[in-house]
């Protein structure tokens, strides 16, 4: 069951108080697709400038991505500089060069329309609903943003809402968007604008699935060394949707093992530069680390509590 | 198989966006106590002042607390005044008044110094000590502390923490004390110091407790509506001990409980002002939360995980 991917393809240049890299390979559909195709076959629409280098798009395709949805433009590639704090807690973007994505337009190939499960990386939201244009009746379809859209493009973000499943963003998107800082009410809020369930990432402290029945929380794996918190976010996203995608259960016993995945992927990106980690693990590793999230949370009542 | 707490009893006002209260009754042994005595006795050693109200201590002596170890002196109680922001988070200290409780000098009576159970309240370190001295062989110490003590007596804070079994602190006090911020290295210096155990309160992100082998993580329940904050910390601290005290039982597995019902009872106790819930609250109520604990955290893996 087709898994497709549309986002950004970028040149990521990032320093941390670890070390740097430049031009290294990044952005959200790539880092969804590292990630999510250790699980599932991911298909990416994208676009790349003319200095894009071959062996960026040779190590997506080495892990089995199709990108048959890549298209190579005259120009210069979308670039993202930025600087974490020491304790990687924040960071500063101190360049971004849009190139070829500014003007972006999805064009999603004929093999790609009958996906079942789309995620919507953050692009602005009338290029998310073109993409639902173009899609066949999805299963499920997720879909990230960012404050830049909820302050500029309200209207065509509450729209897009309507024809979404699952609104994944991180908290303070969420307070931004329902304009309510308890993160609980700002997912009833995400639920009533017409998502059947949210998801909500809070970096270090985990992320939350919320739906109208009940709320499930996988809280971040316990790192000692994170180097380079870059694209967790669509690592978390690509491990979710590809779990999904791999089982086609849609249960929500099985969404909650989305989610732990979801989190291993994330965990494990943040555990070397960019892609670096993500391009290397196999699936033991993965479910490894799912059963250590196991470890983490899990308790047994006693016979009195049951 | 006795629970002792030692700790302030406080005259609290406190202001918060939903309202305020004046000289309501409050402090960490009595948060302690009114939480644990849901589950088992709770034995309290501190001090007020001549101008302590009765009615305060009845409430806690209809809870099956039992006060011998509360002395009255003639002089003003521990009063303290805070002020919350609007999204609770963070609180700006108006006014300590230390009254009777600057010369407290922990007294144990002869009947508690069998406790089995102790938990050390934040106080001074000297103080901390002095209850150890008193105190006959206890099986299990746990201990709070806070920032002005990690700056102000650090090398008595150190020699405490050989001493005891279980360093309970909010994650900046970890970090403070550790010197280092990454959450899970700070535990593991706190470890490398004498405990055997140490228990991070992260506020709404949960609680954590890490021993020499395993992590264990207990996120915030999902509250829509946070009335108080006050004393979560020392409520979390006496489900925690009343809940081993109760079953006596020193296995990580039962740890893992107590972390829940610590989390329970937090929960509870920001749900009203002050001890007001935590005073009405019912054995089945709380057990009913840790169930909500597991349906919120519990995942099952499907059968390629295992």
């Amino acid at each position: 069951m087709g898994l497709l991917v549309v986002g950004s393809i970028a040149l990521d240049s990032v320093i941390t108080p670890f070390g740097e890299t430049a031009d290294a390979l990044g952005g959200a559909a790539v880092f969804f697709a590292m990630a999510g195709a250790v699980l599932h076959p991911v298909q990416v629409v994208g676009v790349v400038g003319s200095d894009f280098p071959e062996a960026h798009l040779k190590a997506l395709a080495a892990r089995g991505v199709d990108l048959a949805g890549v298209e190579r433009q005259t120009g210069e590639s979308f670039r993202w500089k930025a600087r974490y704090s020491y304790d990687l807690n924040s960071r500063e973007t101190l360049e971004t060069r849009l190139g070829v994505f500014a003007d972006f337009r999805p064009r999603i190939p004929e093999q790609f329309r009958k996906a079942r499960f789309v995620f919507l990386g953050n692009i602005d939201p009338e290029l998310q609903l073109s993409v639902l244009d173009q899609v066949q009746d999805p299963t499920l379809v997720a879909c990230d943003t960012m404050n830049y859209w909820i302050q500029l493009k309200r209207d065509v973000l509450l729209e897009l809402l309507r024809h979404i499943d699952i609104l994944m963003v991180n908290d303070s998107e969420a307070r931004e968007l329902s304009g309510d800082w308890n993160i609980y009410r700002a997912a009833r809020w995400i639920l009533s604008r017409g998502p059947k369930m949210a998801v909500i990432k809070q970096g270090e402290h985990g992320a939350l699935l919320v739906d109208a029945d009940t709320t499930f929380k996988v809280p971040a794996y316990p790192l000692q060394e994170v180097f380079d918190p870059t694209g967790a976010g669509d690592a978390f996203a690509g491990g979710f949707m590809a779990h999904v995608a791999r089982t086609g259960d849609l249960s929500f016993a099985n969404l909650r093992r989305a989610m732990v995945y979801g989190s291993a992927m994330g965990s494990l990106a943040v555990e070397a530069f960019g892609v670096q980690r993500l391009e290397q693990v196999a699936l033991p590793e993965v479910r490894a680390r799912v059963r250590a999230f196991r470890d983490l949370v899990h308790f047994a009542l006693d016979g009195e509590d049951e």
